[in-house]
């Protein structure tokens, strides 16, 4: 506990922002489980993944022992619209559970992409941009990562096509109409402008789309478009080396008030988040400087952690991709339509995979509308109107709180608020409505996904 | 001009933050006119008021003289979740200009409620809890002072009733969500609910409504409820006294760099945001310290100070509420149905009336589509989607820097940025889809309407 008075946000200045990102797999005795040539099932190499990748993000994604990356100029100047964000003290929260632990969030909401998303989409743009490309694809779903990468090319004048998966183009005009203002080139997917998608489009009249089949329009544009490459905002080592900004900024502003955390919480869909909080709390846990607990929450619907095995899998749904290792819940895996919001991807970041293997990590499952109780319940006393994502890691803090109401111990507590919940408020119109429920997938649903991952010796 | 270094956002420390209100009638030569009784034209007495008033906030409604008063403790507080807001240092937008202005903006958007209008919510909720009431009651068009009066009393463990009107209650469902989610009841209006809303609806069937019947309706249930008030977001006193805060920060965060101003430009409604920016400002023009242009920025399609006059009028389309002097367009005016966001009552705050009367403030209509060009352009280079009413000092802000470029002066200009456009994507989709227009009045309209300005002696 610190001695120092602590303010209900701690703002680190300018001069104080992290100037490097930090790698994570640098500190890890068993490095995350290499991509894998989906054909040869041999590791990816670097000429392999230059026709879709940006060189200087392919030379990021396999580094697995440089420690610090420095952050260009061009992406800390970036940085400076929309941080440092501010490591919140939830005295309001703490106050209305009546609980002795202090509880902390780092807030990566403040910005108009609504999440944290920003923080790799502008660091892909800039290395695109410095290898002379036109311009970068992108799918999106529920429309953050899209947007996040729309205003970091808006800023830097690079081209932008988003594959964005129909239903969600349909039912949120909004998020489109975003990406539009900063210039990007939105496009339903599937869509007539790919071979990919005029096939779909034939064998399925009608689609609605899928992330899967967003993302094999984005690579096919990509990689048949002089001048472009694709771009991903989640499970790649590269993003979570961006997304170490929230770590260090975290790890930053918690040393100005001695304040030494007791517990890391944080949502996970693809890791990016997750990953990037944890960055060097992992490093001291790894290296025995620093005893906390370290909690991945994701949704019971799509229980990549709790519910999956540690095993390669496709990234994409279309199968076109490099074999990845993680946690796959398989990957035709599709979670329940009911459920709102992002953390839908059916498998894991690589190198949270191989953290969670090696027991450095636990990990909750947490249903739906508990997510939604909690998220209301911190509205109504932080002010801020949470995204579906970071909830989940809001329903575990306000658990762990609760536990240390019945013990009397006063814990410190951090986790991350990835976002806002401004474009999900179809969500909670269910929620208030009473139709949202909890869908669940059964072991043998699970099972049967899994007996279709590839064989990899 | 500074010889420190500016960082891009300056932000004050929680104990910088002003312990008071600054209330800039106390150094106003001519006071603003009093509200009178709409039967005897009699000046209101704080006794007229308390029926449909909370008693602190009459007191602080009626008081020309008193020059600061204290925040309480409990507002305080609840200023520190959000506040103190940034003031940037739009350095990405002069690049892009290629103006040698050094310019500012005030940033009130960082809050659920996406404005400055929480800052007198929490004020006006505060003192109505205080009193022992209930609950209080309310109207919204757009919906951003009924979303900010829900998270204050929310926060409060207040009743909230907010009367929406009928068209924005339908078009905007999202808004609607948000103050559901802080607990809010929200009625569409004309509802069945009010014996006003009743008549409305037997000779107006199908109507869906207007701000002048959801504020007839919020009264009526004020004034007949035990235990309720009723509160309002912009016009007062009392609301530009609480949003002093938004100018006594901006004050200290100049000082801080040793920037002094040489222009101060907000957008201007019924004047809350534009009253609470400039009041400290304003107190050292009149004093003879600053020397700095002060100018209102209103949407050419209801252009009260341009092309107003000076009188008393209805604050309200039903016309039961006191007159107010200002400068008015008809209390029957609404602005063409085309034109996007706030910024459309028919009148304006008396403070800052008489300010204008006095020549101490310059005021300037802009028109939609230019707001909009304006709007994207900002939003690309410095992030933030702003919202439209904000806009309009945007554009303002981008027309003066475009002229220091000409003569070469480095000038300080400083503008309020009150919010964010997230729940406003229907006008930006129809500005990128062209089918936004320009509508002004004729001066044949303005004169029809202006001959029906109720006669005071």
């Amino acid at each position: 506990m610190s001695s120092k008075e602590i303010p209900y946000k701690i703002y680190l200045t300018e001069s104080e922002m992290p100037e490097s990102w930090y790698n994570v797999r640098s500190a890890m005795k068993t490095k995350p489980a290499p991509l894998l040539n989906p054909g040869t099932h041999e590791p990816m190499k670097a000429e392999e993944l230059a026709p879709v990748f940006c060189e200087e993000l392919i030379a990021q994604e396999l580094d697995n022992d440089t420690e610090y990356f420095p952050i260009p100029e061009e992406v800390r100047n970036f940085y400076k619209m929309y941080r440092p964000s501010p490591l919140v003290r939830a005295y309001c929260l703490e106050e209305a559970l009546d609980t002795p632990a202090h509880i902390y969030y780092k807030f990566e909401g403040n910005n108009t992409s609504g999440s944290h998303k920003l923080n790799s989409a502008i660091a892909q743009a800039y290395y695109a941009k410095k290898q002379g490309l036109k311009g970068v694809t992108t799918e999106t779903g529920a429309g953050q990562w899209g947007t996040a990468l729309s205003m970091a090319c808006g800023y830097l004048g690079l081209d932008c096509k988003v594959y964005m998966v129909k239903v969600s183009y349909e039912q949120k005009p909004f998020r489109r109409e975003v990406m539009r203002t900063y210039g990007a080139n939105v496009t339903p997917s599937p869509s007539e402008t790919t071979a990919i998608g005029r096939k779909i489009l034939a064998d399925h009249p009608g689609t609605t789309g899928s992330l899967g089949c967003a993302i094999s329009e984005a690579v096919e544009v990509a990689t048949s478009t002089e001048g472009y490459r694709y771009v991903l905002g989640s499970v790649l080592n590269q993003v979570l080396l961006h997304q170490s900004i929230i770590g260090l900024e975290t790890e930053a502003a918690l040393k100005k008030y001695d304040i030494v955390p007791d517990m890391i919480i944080g949502c996970a869909g693809g890791g990016s988040n997750l990953g990037g909080l944890i960055a060097p709390f992992m490093r001291d846990k790894i290296q025995g400087k620093l005893d906390a607990r370290i909690i991945a929450v994701e949704p019971a619907s799509c229980p990549s952690f709790t519910r999956g095995v540690y095993a390669y899998d496709f990234c994409d749904t279309g199968m076109v991709c490099p074999l990845a290792k993680m946690y796959p819940l398989g990957s035709d895996f599709i979670p329940s339509a009911n459920h709102a919001g992002g953390l839908r991807y059916h498998g894991m970041s690589s190198t949270l995979s191989q953290l969670y293997d090696d027991g450095l990590m636990e990990a909750v499952a947490v249903e739906q509308t508990a997510v939604f109780e909690a998220a209301e319940r911190f509205a109504r006393v932080e002010g801020i109107l949470p995204a579906p994502e970071s909830s989940h890691a809001i329903k575990v803090a306000i658990d762990e709180a609760l536990k240390c109401k019945e013990t009397g111990e006063a814990k410190n507590i951090v986790f991350g608020l990835t976002g806002t919940g401004y474009f999900d408020l179809v969500a909670y119109q269910k929620f208030h409505d009473g139709e949202m429920n909890d869908y669940i997938p059964t072991d043998d649903e699970l099972k049967a996904y899994a007996a279709k991952l590839p064989k990899v010796d």
